[in-house]
């Protein structure tokens, strides 16, 4: 496959119809100025002039695609059924012509872009006759962006596509082969929009590489109460904007167009009243890998450690509403947006509850700074949004636009994800429309130490082991409690917790926790052992014992007790 | 045992020396006024003059337990391997004489009232030398409040004493029997403090009757979006004092000391601006007798019912506070006080955080209405504090006294009660200064038809049935779906609901629901089902799946899923 993926670029270097991509990440630097159509534009990746030019601005997708290929069939496990060897298979279909179709140009493909002359898109080198499957699309008429050509560029996006059954769909849909097709190789091409990703801790553990998703090593997770920057996990849902710092402006819109838009820089922000506060960020997908050892999900296969506590420190964003004469209005939304935009130059956003922002002791911060030095790239340089107690999807990075408005955010992020639904809801059933975005967490724990598999030493003496790990719970509820079981529940034991003093209702930090743990006389003999943790929450609110009853689609909130089996010796 | 009653009621109207009480609840009707010290002396229930006229007080209080005697046998079982038999023998040890001990008179009881000359208490005719024991008193110094007298009037109000273990370990400590016990019949008894309870609707199930505690029949319970007031259960921890509208004041203490206290009187309180809000109030214990059944626990056997949902109206308590000058503070806690007594004066008493009170958004009330009626008796009349979302014992009713504290309540209901443990933790190693005061109230459901055992009917169409029930969170957070399931889980149906449309964070109401559960093949051929709920509130929180894990010994927080067997027809 190395081969193809060489010769593709060889291929594109040799094309003269190709013209040079723009340069996707110049036109991020300085974003959010002036009018927001004409600021779209201006953002857009690469101002693709023509559909032909969509198709070969998707094959860099592809190239990304390709080369995690390898990576992600081992990582994800798509379907119940599938096997990593089906997955391989489907995974070729679209970069593998079918002799037994025909072949056409891409300003073939490019006339079948609406019902009427029929709906056709490629994939790769596949193109597919999507017209009767268009109406019933999950996403709605988002296909439509697509008609007529690739839809390699969106799909690296709505990651919910790279699943088996999706594969498998598309392929019914095969009508023919996409005659010249270039897959140009990503991390060669400097137009890519992964070209100038930051460079990572050799330590976090990609979940994905492209957009870079990764966690650190849970053993280290629970060793400091601030978790150092550089191991702080990484959620990314499209490639990292570089924002210089001089050009950055955030625009705030608190009046729904009734006046001209706030437009703050970041020395103007970081002249206001300084605010510091302790959160943990939790992606809604954490522990996701747990959850899909009972039935597959779709999603990044997070363990245990998509989640950090730092200090954060920046300006109010009730401050600075206030200032703005935003009143009180609890049917409003605060909506953000970042600077990294999707392939339709769409950025990413989300909202929260305006009831939220406007509450000092909601503490939501324009945050410049993390543990007492600025944002790096990957957590949202130069401005973030944290929004303790909210999972992190709310948490809005490289901040580029603030609206007060009576909806949520209409971003796919907050419309079409990171939800929650019955275990019985499955792909056909689902409607997103009907369930609530998900903003505070529920309660979990997880065990950092011991691993999984460990061989872990018994005191001598006292016959226990030490367990230690992190809780947490969303809406600023503190940790009250966390109980420890080696017998499967018979016998609880409480640890010791390690939290911040915070005021009620403020417990946005973590809580580290150490336990030890008397060893049953039985699992000394067997030599082995499962470790339970549960937390309770000032609520009063304790996790649920299995993954069984809370399994959703999306494979979000999955705060199952933590279970871990460990050797003796 | 009636004619020992009877006997005892006989010998105290011959006896010479027995001073007519002053009638308790007269002393009541007018208080929290002048100075505290002052007024506690007047409210006191019966003011005695000498250790043996407290002796004699308690005798009341025997009364009335042994009234109640065999409903209690039979409602509460308060340890694992007692059998109603056990208990039934164990409560008649303090009324009938030992020939194998000694005979000691009131006064000379009396002597023994300090360690140095040997601690000794009366219960019923039992005389016990607790002088070792004394010092390992669960409840601290208050067993001191009974040295040289009667513990009969504490162990009516302090139920903890009402187990089996109890009974023995005082047994153990008995050393003779008490000369002359006058045991009146408390029912004939004007001066007894239970003399004017309330007359209560007849549907109300009691869980005890003095005090009184009651559920409405779980079956009507999700009838009614709104609990209609005669119906709402009952929980009262004292006798329900007679509090005359014209003499009733309320003393707001905000500043500690440093200013004179505000008094309002009803009409002051009713001429405040008027402020209404939908709340579901649940008792601490709600599905207790489902905890019990894993495990005995101690306190009220409540089944699904001590929950009620009604429209309350009255003053906030924020705009009272502010207009006093009250600033916000995150460790101020407010302290309430209700008119209700116990036997050494001291009133029932809890407390909230000041935030919560503060808080514009947590809409705590000085209710006088309760779904647009004043309020009753039993429910706190004239006034009574309403915390939404905060579990039933914060909200105190008969409300005489507020003061803002930097400390919680030091009432036994703050302190030593209304917490949760470890499942693991147990009446030798609890600790309840280390565990925290129950304030918001983790999500909860309920399937209130069919009831348990009910011969159900299948739609012979559809082949399901109807499930109806409620389901409620606290601290505001909104009930964003039930699931109910016929197979263990293997598939949910999600159930419609109904709720009021309230701001995000103040979902303060309960919500009902109701789901057409389709009977499994598996069933239908059993005929017999048994049907799960299980509820998600809006920081996806769930219910645990079952009691095991969350067993703690005061039978609080029973909010694991609610699972009922029904026959199918």
């Amino acid at each position: 496959m190395r081969l193809l993926w060489q010769r593709a670029v060889r291929l594109q270097k040799l094309l003269p119809q190709t013209r040079p991509h723009r340069r996707l990440l110049a036109t991020t630097t300085a974003s959010a100025r002036g009018n927001g159509q004409e600021e779209r534009e201006r953002r857009k990746w690469s101002s693709p002039g023509s559909k032909a030019e969509m198709l070969l601005y998707g094959a860099f997708w592809v190239g990304g695609l390709g080369l995690g290929y390898f990576w992600l069939t081992q990582r994800n496990s798509s379907t119940a059924e599938a096997t990593p060897d089906d997955e391989a298979v489907a995974r070729l279909w679209h970069i593998t012509p079918r002799k037994d179709l025909p072949t056409y140009k891409a300003d073939q493909v490019e006339q079948h872009n609406a019902p009427d002359k029929r709906i056709w898109v490629t994939y790769g080198l596949g193109v597919y006759d999507v017209t009767e499957f268009a109406e019933n699309h999950p996403g709605g008429d988002k296909i439509m962006m697509a008609a007529g050509s690739a839809i390699d560029p969106f799909w690296a996006i709505y990651q919910q596509h790279n699943t088996l059954e999706v594969l498998e769909l598309l392929e019914s849909f095969r009508i023919g082969n996409l005659e010249g097709l270039i897959v140009p190789n990503a991390e060669e091409e400097l137009g890519s929009p992964w070209a100038q990703e930051p460079v990572r801790h050799a330590l976090l553990k990609p979940a994905s590489k492209r957009p870079f998703n990764a966690e650190p090593p849970i053993g280290l997770l629970a060793e400091k109460f601030y978790t150092p920057n550089e191991l702080f996990y990484v959620r990314n849902h499209l490639p990292v904007p570089v924002v210089a710092s001089e050009e950055y402006e955030l625009e705030i819109d608190a009046c729904g167009g009734e006046q001209k838009p706030l437009t703050l820089t970041l020395a103007q922000i970081k002249a206001l009243p300084r605010h510091t506060v302790t959160a943990a960020i939790m992606c809604g997908g954490n522990r996701r890998s747990e959850m899909t050892s009972i039935k597959a999900v779709k999603g990044l296969s997070w363990g245990a450690g998509a989640v950090g506590n730092a200090k954060w420190s920046g300006a109010r964003l009730c401050d600075v509403l206030r200032e703005q004469g935003v009143q009180p209005n609890e049917s409003m939304h605060v909506l953000f947006e970042g600077a990294d935009l999707d392939p339709t130059s769409h950025p990413y956003g989300a909202s929260i509850p305006l009831s939220k922002a406007l509450d000092p002791r909601g503490d939501v911060l324009l945050a410049y700074e993390m543990n007492d030095e600025p944002l790096t790239r990957d957590h949202g340089y130069p401005i973030r949004v944290i929004v303790p107690g909210t999972v992190g999807a709310r948490n809005v990075k490289w901040l580029t636009r603030i609206a007060v408005a009576d909806h949520e955010s209409d971003s796919h992020w907050q419309q079409n994800d990171y939800k929650g639904f019955s275990p019985s809801t499955d792909w056909d059933t689902v409607d997103f429309g009907k369930a609530e975005a998900i903003q505070a967490m529920p309660v979990t724990s997880a065990i950092c130490t011991p691993l999984p598999g460990e061989r872990v030493k018994v005191d001598p003496q006292g016959r226990y082991i030490t367990v230690r790990g992190y809780a947490w719970s969303g809406g600023g509820r503190k940790i009250l409690r966390v109980d420890l079981t080696g017998d499967e529940g018979k016998t609880w034991h409480v640890a010791e917790l390690e939290q911040e003093d915070a005021p009620d209702g403020r417990h946005y930090g973590w809580s580290l926790w150490t336990a030890r743990l008397p060893i049953p006389e039985e699992q000394q003999q067997q030599q082995q052992l499962e470790i339970w943790a549960k937390a309770v929450d000032s609520a009063y609110n304790v996790q649920p014992e299995k993954f069984e009853h809370i399994w959703n689609l999306r494979g979000v909130l999955a705060n199952a007790y933590h279970k871990v089996k460990v050797k003796l010796a």
